[in-house]
């Protein structure tokens, strides 16, 4: 059992989106299918998140489709606009979007990204993701989609120039001062004269220091790679999740790398993907993921478990012959989640069908009544798999049904926040707001 | 006189901004020096112009600052973030945002827009600007600045192929039929596959057709080459408007050129900066102008009229002695504006001193009562100087001075609405949304 004390609170984010993260959930009769583009549905969702108390808001991104793309990713709104949208629309819950270091600009995403903690008050977070579609690269004029391990050299260098950027104004850089009309003291504003590999920026940012200083990085690489990344520069890290043990393996793993990168546990917080269904009743739970199934079609589930293959063509094998051997095409994609579904398929002696049908498939041990769902999300939570989670509503009305009947269960039993504690991300995570970078320099110098 | 027809009507833009377009406003006694980064600043200015039937709010931008750099520039939001956030405070006025094609990704450019579109329901603009400090490039590790005449080919490009994009997806793509469950119809989802000169980029957009179809065009192209692309692509033109009659020549040149493209006058529209300064009586306005002009500090004027000349140091000349030569700094940088400030310096046989303050300081021909100013704007507007303004806030409360003392006269006048016509910026500017071009190529075709 967990050696953990009682204060620890649990971590939940609520991935905000359109249709179709559940892949046939926009079919559902009660689903609104325009929902990606229907800002007042986000404004209702996000709302909603902030009156169950959740850490943060999750809007996820990637920059290729084809006319054979889910319904999640072909039309979808860019995470930094829609976010800044909901800001003003919130108070405490954490505002986090992805944005893809292969093929965007340090300045700007610095740029944008300390503009929204400012709008928010403090509460942006950046996914910093690499993306794994090698069409991406069509999209931005590039060659090629630079490999897998390339891609991660490119963040790290991306990521810092960023955060550099960030540290551009001291705090109290800004004297505007009526009397003498200076504005600013030019020695606390800051060129970066960043020179890399891959990018060469020289600063300052255009936009003073932003309340939380740093936004919050959040990080989901898998990979040895991508790993290595994460757990160097991410304050929270998402995962699949898609066994208790192997979230366990996980856990103890990247934290271990976080340790040896001088960063403390709590600096470093584990949230696997949640697709939790959850009924009044045990019954009605399970009427509803047999429902959740049901609105599935396996030509849709086989192009959702193409995407982790850099969208190789599945349709051309067996659907119900053995899994095929296709490692190669997720190799340089997205490594991980192509290795498990292969791994588990083997394991499990799955054909094809059945593989990409579990897939799109939520998971059975988050089916249930509040308490039951609340038991599955502690038994993770206290058995080392998890320090929070990040939830994904698999059919309409799942985040109300998460609120009324999980959360208030995981508040009884201490797990979970009544009450905000800061209206700040960092403050509500937990984390501290660093030190401008040069305010510590000419202190040391000092 | 003119010729126009009564129910021509006056378009009023708005620029939405922090601290300093006046250069010493932040020295007012009223004004809130850290206004450039605070959210309730922008949501009250712009729920107000709105009250004031404005067409538009605009946010300008720029990418390169120094630490002497004017407040107005040092210290921003991020154009697209801040009018997302202003997007749902605000139904029926249009959100323009600054985008420079130098140094950004068709696109993310087109997501972004499509993406504000969307939230706004339709009231999208983009100001397509070039940039034109060549200390941008630094910030975005380009070896140099590209020279005035390729950021116009470069601009051309890259609007064009945002503009390709934004037609990715027909209007009736989105099938999302819950039965059969196909989501989209895909022969009405388009690749671009543009290969040009300066950008390849495959597409489609992973967002829907906008409702505006196409976010509307908006630049300031002043030189030669930016008179011809403003005249071929924007659907309306914003000018410095330094006096009515170089107003007037810019009109007749401008809705020459747009015609010759093919484009109706009411399809380009002229709009030259405002800087009114608006009293309940003759003798407060004066008063106000005059202390405007107090809070201006000489260093100030000189840094603010360095801008167009890609911030060339004019420290190193006499302030009381004739207007230095040195037009080669401006050639390259703000062509237009560097040159049009040489020939009033020759022309009125200023001193840099001079020179400076009067680029610094509100025309006198805005300063006075509600009755007088709109009596200046009616005539600009009745004699081809101008379809409207695009208002600076010289002295903080000038908004609500001019919605109270000069908005009504106009309207009384007939020469502005009452009421919004419409709810997106298109509708208000009387612009159709243009037919996307594959469904006219279909169409065509059948
Ligand atoms: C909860 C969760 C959310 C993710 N969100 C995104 C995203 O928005 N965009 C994206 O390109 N990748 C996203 N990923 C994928 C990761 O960025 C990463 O590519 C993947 O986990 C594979 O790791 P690797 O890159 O180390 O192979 C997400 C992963 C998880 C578990
Ligand atoms: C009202 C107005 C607003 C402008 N806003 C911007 C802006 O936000 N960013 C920018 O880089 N330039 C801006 N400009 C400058 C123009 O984009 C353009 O560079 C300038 O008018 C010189 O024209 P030229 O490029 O043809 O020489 C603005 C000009 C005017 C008159």
């Amino acid at each position: 059992m967990s050696t953990h004390q009682a204060p620890r609170q649990l971590k939940l984010g609520f991935i905000l989106h359109g249709v179709g993260p559940g892949w046939g959930d926009w079919r559902h009769p009660d689903a609104d299918p325009t929902a990606s583009t229907n800002i007042d549905f986000y404004l209702r969702q996000a709302k909603l998140a902030e009156q169950g108390k959740f850490d943060f808001l999750f809007v996820a991104d990637s920059v290729h489709i084809t006319e054979k793309s889910s319904p999640h990713y072909l039309n979808r709104f860019e995470p930094l606009t829609i976010l800044s949208a909901v800001a003003t629309h919130t108070k405490n819950i954490g505002l986090v979007g992805t944005l893809t270091v292969s093929y965007s600009e340090p300045y700007t995403v610095a740029r944008q990204f300390a503009s929204l903690d400012h709008i928010s008050r403090g509460r942006a977070g950046w996914n910093v993701v690499t993306s794994w579609l090698s069409g991406s690269a069509e999209n931005y004029g590039k060659p090629a989609h630079p490999p897998h391990e390339v891609r991660y050299r490119i963040a790290a260098e991306h990521l810092t120039t960023v955060q550099g950027l960030w540290d551009s104004w001291e705090d109290d850089a800004l004297v505007h001062n009526k009397e003498t009309g200076q504005f600013i003291d030019p020695a606390k504003l800051h060129t970066l004269n960043h020179q890399g590999e891959f990018f060469s920026v020289r600063g300052p940012l255009n936009i003073a220091r932003s309340p939380q200083g740093q936004p919050v990085i959040f990080q989901a690489g898998a990979s040895e790679d991508g790993r290595n990344f994460s757990a160097r520069y991410a304050d929270a890290f998402f995962t699949e999740g898609s066994t208790i043990e192997s979230s366990q393996a996980y856990y103890a793993d990247i934290k271990k790398r976080a340790a040896a990168f001088g960063r403390a546990p709590h600096q470093a917080s584990v949230l696997p993907a949640l697709r939790a269904i959850v009924g009044a009743t045990e019954e009605e739970a399970q009427a509803l993921h047999r429902q959740a199934e049901g609105l599935i079609r396996i030509e849709d589930a086989l192009v959702a478990l193409a995407r982790s293959f850099n969208e190789h063509d599945l349709t051309q094998y067996p659907l119900d012959g053995p899994f095929p051997d296709i490692a190669q095409y997720g190799a340089d994609s997205n490594r991980s989640s192509s290795e498990r579904i292969i791994r588990t398929a083997r394991e499990e002696n799955l054909t094809l069908r059945q593989a990409a049908l579990r897939y799109a498939s939520p998971r059975k041990e988050f089916v249930g009544t509040g308490v039951q769902v609340a038991d599955a999300i502690q038994r993770w939570f206290l058995n080392d798999a998890a320090d929070g989670f990040i939830l994904f509503e698999a059919l309409p009305y799942q985040l109300d049904a998460f609120i009324t009947h999980v959360v208030p269960v995981l508040q009884e039993r201490g797990l979970f926040r009544r009450e905000y504690e800061a209206t700040t991300l960092r403050g509500n995570l937990g984390l501290d707001v660093p030190e401008n970078r040069n305010t510590a320099a000419r202190r040391q110098a000092a």
